[in-house]
C-alpha cells in the first residue's frame, strides 16, 4: 500500500458501556475510524467499565451492533468498515490498578507482535466526576505510552462545583496529567454554529467593526430553553442546578466567543485563550441583585422521591436562572447581556442574539424590512427554525459566507417567525451536513485541536466569575413555576439599572405541588401561612375534603367536632357571626346556612347553635346580653373554647366574620362574642371575636372570585397586622391557618 | 338684573369675510358670546374687509346665518342667542385710515349713547402677514380704546420668513403695539391635547421623573403627516415650505412643552416663558446634515401653473422634512428627537410619542403587555384612533387623570392598532367634548391667558434655531416623491450618529412629472442625463413617440433621418452591431429586425443597411475588411457620420452594442466600425464604436426587466466611466442621451 505509516492509536472509553458512550461516543469513534481508515494510522478501541469481561463484552457488543452508517459511505463500504471496527473493538474490565496495568500490557504486546510503532493513547473518561482523580492516577501510573507517543485524556463537566472544588480537582489531576494531555469537553464548542462564531466575526470584520459596540448594540441575549425536566437525574442535578449545568460553561463559552477580542490568527490556540481570559476578566461582578432564579413546581417532589427525603425537605436548587451581565470595557459597557436557561419551559430552543438599536424613522411602509428589528442570531437549533444557522436581518448587511465548503446560504424560506422576524427577512447560513457535537469534538481530540476544549485557566476564570453568585444564591428561595406554557409571564424579568428582578410579582410562592399529579390544585405560602389554590370547583372540593379529614380526626380522637361557620356571601355551615335579623328571615346567616346545608344533612338539632340575636322580642339589644349567652354556650360545649375548625370569608374591604375596620376591640381579649356594627345593611351584627377565632385548632379562610383579586394582592404585601384589614388579625395562637384562594382571586 | 356690569367688549375681525373667518373665527366668537352672555359683559362684533359696505354686508350675513349651535345649548336657547349675536354683528369697510377712524367713532358714539363703559377692543387680523404692519399702525393711530380699557390684537403665522424678517416684523409691530397687546396664535396651542401636556407632566410628576431622561427614553417622535397637497395654495406655500409651515411653529411648540423644565406654577406665564426659552437655548445646532427634505412629484407642476412659471422652472421648496434634533443637557443628551411633517403622504395623523427603552427579557408569553413597547403618546387626532388623547402603555403606569372635569378615561377599546400597540394595551385619556382649537384660543384671548400664545421672545428663539437650517436647505434639491401610499419607503430616514439620511438610495431623482396628469410616466435624471421611466408598455410607447418626433424633426429640417438600431434581446430597427452569422439565419440581428420591424413597414430597400458580416463566403474575417466597408457606407449616407438617433440596449454585464468589457478599443477613436468578440455565443461580432455612437444627435438607452435592476442600481452609483461597464462610455459629444428604464428595472 502507498500509505505513510503513522503509527497506532489506542482509544479507551472508560465507562464504555454507559449512557453517553451508547448515545454519542461510540458513534463518534466509529465516524473517526471511517474518516481515518486507510490514511496511515492503525487503531484499536477498548470499552472499559467496572464489570467483568464476561458481563461487559455482550453489553458492548449490543452497543456496537447498533452503530449507524456515516452518511458519506455507501452501504457496501459501511458494512466493510463496520466489520473492521467491530474486530478492532473489545471490552476490558477497568476497576483496579491491575486492570489498567493489564490493559497497557495488552497494548504493548499486540504492537510488539505486529511490529507497529505507537502514535498515541486516547482515554475518554465517561464516568462521574468524582472518579476522575483516581482514574487519572491509574493512567499515569500504569498506562502511559512510550515517550514518543502522545497521551490524551478526555474529561467532561462537571469540573468542580465552584472555584475551590475546581481548583482542588485541577490540582489532583495536574499531579497526574500534563495540561496538554487533558481535553476538557464543553460539547457546545463542538456545535457547528458555535465553532463558526469566530470565523463569522473574522470574515465580516469590515462590516461588523463599526456596529459591534455599545453605540449600536442595544442588548445581547444568550438563551437555552428546555421543555424537559430533571426527573430521573435528580441525584446529579440537585447538586448542580441550572447555573452550574448550563450558564457557567455552555452559555459563558458562547458569550466569550461573541465578545472576546478577535484573534489575529484563528488557529492560534494561545492567542485565543489569552483573549478569552482577558474578556472574562473584564466582566462586572455579578451577585444576587443581577439574577433571578426559579424552580419548576414538580421538582421538589422529585427531589423528595429520588433522594429519599421526607415531605418537609425543600431543595433550593434553581432549575431556571436569568442573569444580566455587563462588560467593563469601552467597547461594550452599558450593554445588558441577558443570559438565561431553564427546564420545564414552554419551548426547546437555543440561541445567542445581538439586537441592534433602531436608527430608522419610518415615515411610511412600516412593514418594510428597513423598519424591522436589526439583529444577528447564532441559532443553535430547535425552536421554530429547527436547524442550526447564523441569521442576519437583511437591513444590516449581506454577510460573507463563513466558509465555502461545509456551510451554505439558505434562500428557501419556510413561513416561520424567528425572534420577531419572518425567515425571509434574514440572510441565513447553515451547515451543509448537520454533525453531532461529540463527533466533531472526537475528531478534534484526534487532531489535537486544543482550542476546541476548555483550558484549566479558562475553566478557573469562569468559576471565578460565577462562584460569588452561586454562593449568594445558595440562600435564596427560587420562584416556583408550574412548567410549560402555564408559566405564562411568571419568569419574565427586567432590568433596573444594572440589576434585574422578575417583572411580575408572585403573589404567592408555590413550593409544593398538590397531591394530584397535575397542577390543578397548587399548594404554597401566602402571608407566611399555608395556601391552597385551584379553580373554584376544585378548591371547594379540596376545602370539603380537608374539613372532612379534620372532622374525622377530631371524632377519632375526642368523639366530637366543633365547627364554626361564617355568614356573608362566601359558601356557608356553628355560626361565628350573625346579622341581627330573625333567624327565619332571608338576611339571616342562620337561615342561609340552614337552606344551603343543614336541611340537607342529618345533624341532631341540639348540635346546631344559632347565635341568639333575637331575644325578648327584639334584635341585638345590649341589655339583653346575647353575646354573654352565646359565650356561655360555647364554653359549655367547646373544650377550652377552642373550635376544631373555623371557616372564614373575607369582604372586599378586608372584614371577616362581622369584624370591620371600625369595630372597637377594647375588650376583645376577654370576650368571645360581641355586638358590632357593619357599614352595610343590616348594620347590627353579632360576631365571634379574634380571641375566639385565634383559639381555634384550624382556621380556613376562603377567598373566591376576580372581585377579590385586588384585596389578595394588597394583603400579600402587608406584613403582620393592619387595622385597615381586619382579616390580618386572624393569627391562630397554636392552631394552623390555611388560605383557600381560587385562581380568579389569586391571579385576577 | 343681578349682574355686575363689566363693560363692553368690541370684537373686530379684520378679514372678516375671508376663508379662516368663515371656517373658524365667527364660530369661535359665537361660542364666546354664548358662553359669556349674561355674565356682565356686553358685546359688539364687526367683520371688516376691503369691500364696500354694500358688498360686504351680504357676504358677512351669508357666513353668520350658517353658524352652528354650541352643543350645550338647547335649540330654543340657541335660536335666541344666535338672533342676538346677528343683531350685534355688522360689516364695516376697513381699507383706509378714515375707515378705521370711522369705526372707532362709531364704537364711541354707540357706547356714549348707551352710557356703557368700555372694557376692551379685540382686533383679530385674519389677513396676509404683509398687511400686519400697516393695520397695526392704523389701529394704533385711530382705534385705541380709552386708557382704562384693554386693546388686544390677534395675529397668526407666518410671523416672518426667517430670523431677520421676524425681527423686522417684530420691530415694525412693536412700534405700534405693546407686547402685552399682541396675541400671536399658534393654533396647536389651542389643541386640547397640546394644552394638557404640561398639566399631564405635572399630575404624573412622581412617576415620570424617574424615567423622563436619557437613561430611559429611547427616542422621541413629533409627527404631523398630511394626505393633502398644497394645490391652490402655492402662492403662499412656495414661499414657506414645510419647515416654516409646520416644524418651526407647531412641532417646535409641542417639543418644547414635552421637554422644557416643568414650571412650579402652571399658571405663571412668566415662568413658563422663561423655561421655554431655556429649553430652546439648549438645543443643538441643526444644519443640512440633520435633515432630509422631499417634494411631492406634482408640486413643481403646480408651482409652474399657479405662479405662471415656464416649464424649466424648478422650485426647491420642501413639502416633506425629517429632522433629528438633540438636546444639549444632562437630562436629555443623546436622545434622538425625530421631527417630521409632509404633504401628500399616506395618512393624516399627528402625534408626539416618547418611546422608552425595553428593559424586559421575556422568557415566555411574548404577547404579554410587559413584553410590548413602552410609550407615552400625545395623540392630536386623525390616524387610526380618530380622536385626541393621551395614551400610556399599560406596562408603564396608570396615570392620574389630567383634570377631572373636562377629560375622561377611555376604557372601551376599538380594535385598532395605534403606533404598534392595540388600544387595549394603553391607558387612555381624552377630552369629554372635542373643541376646535380656534374656539379655545378665542376664549383665551378674551380671558387674557397669554401663556396660550407665542411671545416675541419665544418666536425669535425658535427662528434662531431654525434659520441656519433653512438657509442651508435653500440650495438643496429635495427628493421627489410620488405621493400617497406610492411613496413606499422612499421617505424613511435614519440616524448616522447625530446626522440623518434617507434610508433608501433614490436611484433617480424625479424632478418633473410626465406630460400625463397621472404619474404613469415619470421623467427625471439618471447618471446626470435625462431619464424616462414607466411600466414596460407605456415606456415602449413613449420611446416610439419620441423616435417619431425625432424623425419628423429631422425630415422637416434635413429631409432625411438616420437611425441605428441595436441587436440583442432588447426590442429591436440601420444596424449598429451584428453577430457574425449569415443575415438569413435566426441568430442574426438583421434577421430579427427584419422579422420584427422591416417586413411590416414600407421602407425602401436601399434605405436598409445590414452590416457586411458575410463577405467572400466567410464570416467576419479581418482581411475581408467588413468594418471598413460599413464605415464607408455610413460616411456616404450619414452627414458627418452623425446619426440622428441611435437606440441601444444594455446587457446584464453592462455591455452595449457589441462592445464588451474586454473589447480592445485602441483604435476606437479613428474607427466607426470594428470586429469584436463576445463572451457569449456567437463570439464573433461587428459593432459601431463608441466614437460612432457618441457622434449621434440623440442616443436612447432602453433597459427593461427585473433582471436588469441590479445593473441599474450599480450604474447609478458609478460616476463617469468605468471600464467594467462599457455602457458608461456612451457619452454623446454634442448630442443628448436619454435613458428609458422600465419600473421593473428601476425599482426591482
Amino acid at each position: 500500500f502507498d500509505i505513510t505509516i503513522l503509527g497506532h492509536v489506542t482509544v479507551v472509553i472508560v465507562g464504555g458501556t454507559g449512557d453517553l458512550a451508547r448515545k454519542y461516543l461510540w458513534q463518534g469513534f466509529f465516524q473517526l475510524y471511517a474518516d481515518q481508515v486507510g490514511k496511515g494510522h492503525t487503531f484499536s478501541f477498548y470499552g472499559g467499565a467496572l464489570s467483568t469481561t464476561e458481563k461487559g463484552t455482550p453489553l458492548l457488543f449490543d452497543i456496537l451492533k447498533e452503530l449507524a452508517c456515516p452518511a458519506e459511505l455507501s452501504v457496501e463500504r459501511c458494512a466493510l468498515v463496520k466489520d473492521q471496527f467491530l474486530h478492532l473493538s473489545k471490552y476490558h474490565q477497568l476497576k483496579t490498578t491491575e486492570d489498567y496495568e493489564n490493559l497497557s500490557q495488552q497494548i504493548k504486546q499486540q504492537l510488539g507482535q505486529e511490529g507497529i510503532i505507537e502514535a498515541g493513547r486516547l482515554f475518554y473518561l465517561s464516568v462521574p466526576a468524582f472518579a476522575y482523580a483516581d482514574i487519572a492516577e491509574k493512567i499515569n501510573n500504569t498506562c502511559r505510552p512510550p515517550s514518543e507517543a502522545w497521551l490524551r485524556v478526555v474529561l467532561e463537566k462537571p469540573f468542580g462545583h465552584n472555584l475551590y472544588s475546581a481548583q482542588a480537582l485541577d490540582k489532583k489531576l495536574s499531579g497526574q496529567l500534563k495540561e496538554e494531555e487533558m481535553y476538557r469537553i464543553d460539547h457546545y464548542l463542538g456545535k457547528q454554529v458555535v465553532s463558526k462564531i469566530l470565523p463569522f466575526r473574522k470574515e465580516n470584520k469590515k462590516l461588523l467593526d463599526p456596529i459591534w459596540n455599545k453605540h449600536h448594540i442595544e442588548r445581547i441575549e444568550i438563551v437555552l430553553k428546555e421543555t424537559l425536566d430533571a426527573k430521573g437525574r435528580i441525584q446529579f442535578y440537585d447538586q448542580y442546578g441550572v447555573i452550574r449545568d448550563v450558564l457557567q460553561n455552555h452559555l459563558t463559552e458562547v458569550m466569550t466567543l461573541m465578545l472576546m477580542n478577535l484573534p489575529a490568527n484563528l488557529s492560534n490556540s494561545e492567542e485565543i485563550l489569552q483573549n478569552k481570559l482577558n474578556f472574562l476578566a473584564s466582566l462586572q461582578h455579578v451577585d444576587n441583585s443581577n439574577a433571578v432564579v426559579g424552580q419548576y413546581q414538580a421538582y421538589n417532589g422529585e427531589v423528595q422521591e429520588e433522594l429519599n427525603k421526607t415531605k418537609d425537605y425543600f431543595s433550593l436548587t434553581p432549575t431556571f436562572a436569568g442573569v444580566v451581565i455587563h462588560v467593563d470595557n469601552a467597547q461594550y459597557e452599558g450593554i445588558p447581556i441577558f443570559m438565561t436557561s431553564g427546564k420545564a419551559l414552554d419551548e426547546r430552543v437555543s440561541y445567542a442574539r445581538v439586537l441592534f438599536k433602531s436608527n430608522v424613522f419610518c415615515v411610511q411602509d412600516p412593514n418594510n424590512v428597513q423598519c424591522k428589528s436589526k439583529q444577528i442570531i447564532f441559532y443553535l437549533g430547535h425552536g421554530t427554525l429547527q436547524y442550526p444557522a447564523i441569521l442576519l436581518s437583511k437591513n444590516l448587511f449581506k454577510p460573507e459566507l463563513v466558509s465555502s465548503g461545509d456551510w451554505k446560504e439558505v434562500t428557501e424560506y419556510k413561513d416561520v417567525n424567528v425572534l420577531g422576524l419572518q425567515l425571509s427577512d434574514y440572510y441565513i447560513q447553515s451547515p451543509v451536513t448537520p454533525r453531532e457535537a461529540y463527533c466533531e469534538l472526537i475528531s478534534h481530540v484526534f487532531f489535537g485541536r486544543k482550542d476546541s476544549f476548555i483550558s484549566a485557566e479558562g475553566l478557573l476564570a469562569s468559576w471565578e466569575f460565577w462562584t460569588p453568585l452561586l454562593e449568594g444564591l445558595s440562600r435564596v428561595f427560587p420562584r416556583v413555576y408550574p412548567g410549560g406554557v402555564d408559566n405564562g409571564n411568571l419568569l419574565n424579568f427586567q432590568l433596573k439599572g444594572h440589576q434585574v428582578a422578575f417583572s411580575h410579582e408572585a403573589l404567592v410562592n408555590v413550593i409544593n405541588p398538590g397531591a394530584e399529579d397535575n397542577f390543578q390544585v397548587m399548594q404554597g405560602k401566602y402571608r407566611s401561612s399555608e395556601m391552597v389554590s385551584a379553580w373554584a370547583q376544585e378548591l371547594v372540593e379540596r376545602l370539603a375534603s380537608d374539613l372532612l379529614l379534620a372532622a374525622e380526626e377530631a371524632i377519632r380522637e375526642e368523639g366530637q367536632f366543633h365547627l364554626a361557620l361564617s355568614g356573608g356571601s362566601s359558601p356557608v355551615a356553628l355560626l361565628l357571626d350573625e346579622r341581627c335579623v330573625p333567624h327565619t328571615e332571608s338576611g339571616s346567616n342562620f337561615r342561609s346556612i340552614h337552606d344551603l346545608l343543614l336541611q340537607h344533612i342529618r345533624i341532631p338539632y341540639f348540635n346546631i347553635h344559632p347565635m341568639p340575636v333575637h331575644l325578648t322580642q327584639r334584635l341585638c339589644v345590649e341589655e339583653d346580653g346575647g353575646p354573654t349567652l352565646y359565650e356561655k354556650e360555647i364554653k359549655k360545649h367547646v373544650n377550652g373554647s377552642s373550635f376544631h375548625y373555623i371557616l372564614l370569608g373575607v369582604g372586599q374591604d378586608g372584614h371577616t366574620a362581622s369584624l370591620f375596620q371600625d369595630t372597637k376591640l377594647e375588650n376583645d381579649e376577654e370576650n368571645l362574642v360581641i355586638l358590632t356594627e357593619s357599614p352595610n345593611k343590616p348594620h347590627q351584627r353579632m360576631s365571634l371575636t379574634f380571641t375566639a377565632i385565634n383559639r381555634a385548632r384550624r382556621v380556613g379562610v376562603l377567598i373566591m372570585g376576580k372581585s377579590k383579586h385586588e384585596l389578595v394582592s394588597q394583603l400579600s404585601r402587608i406584613k403582620g397586622e393592619s387595622s385597615k384589614y381586619p382579616i390580618t388579625k386572624v393569627q391562630p395562637k397554636s392552631g394552623t391557618l390555611i388560605w383557600y384562594i381560587d385562581y380568579d382571586a389569586l391571579l385576577g
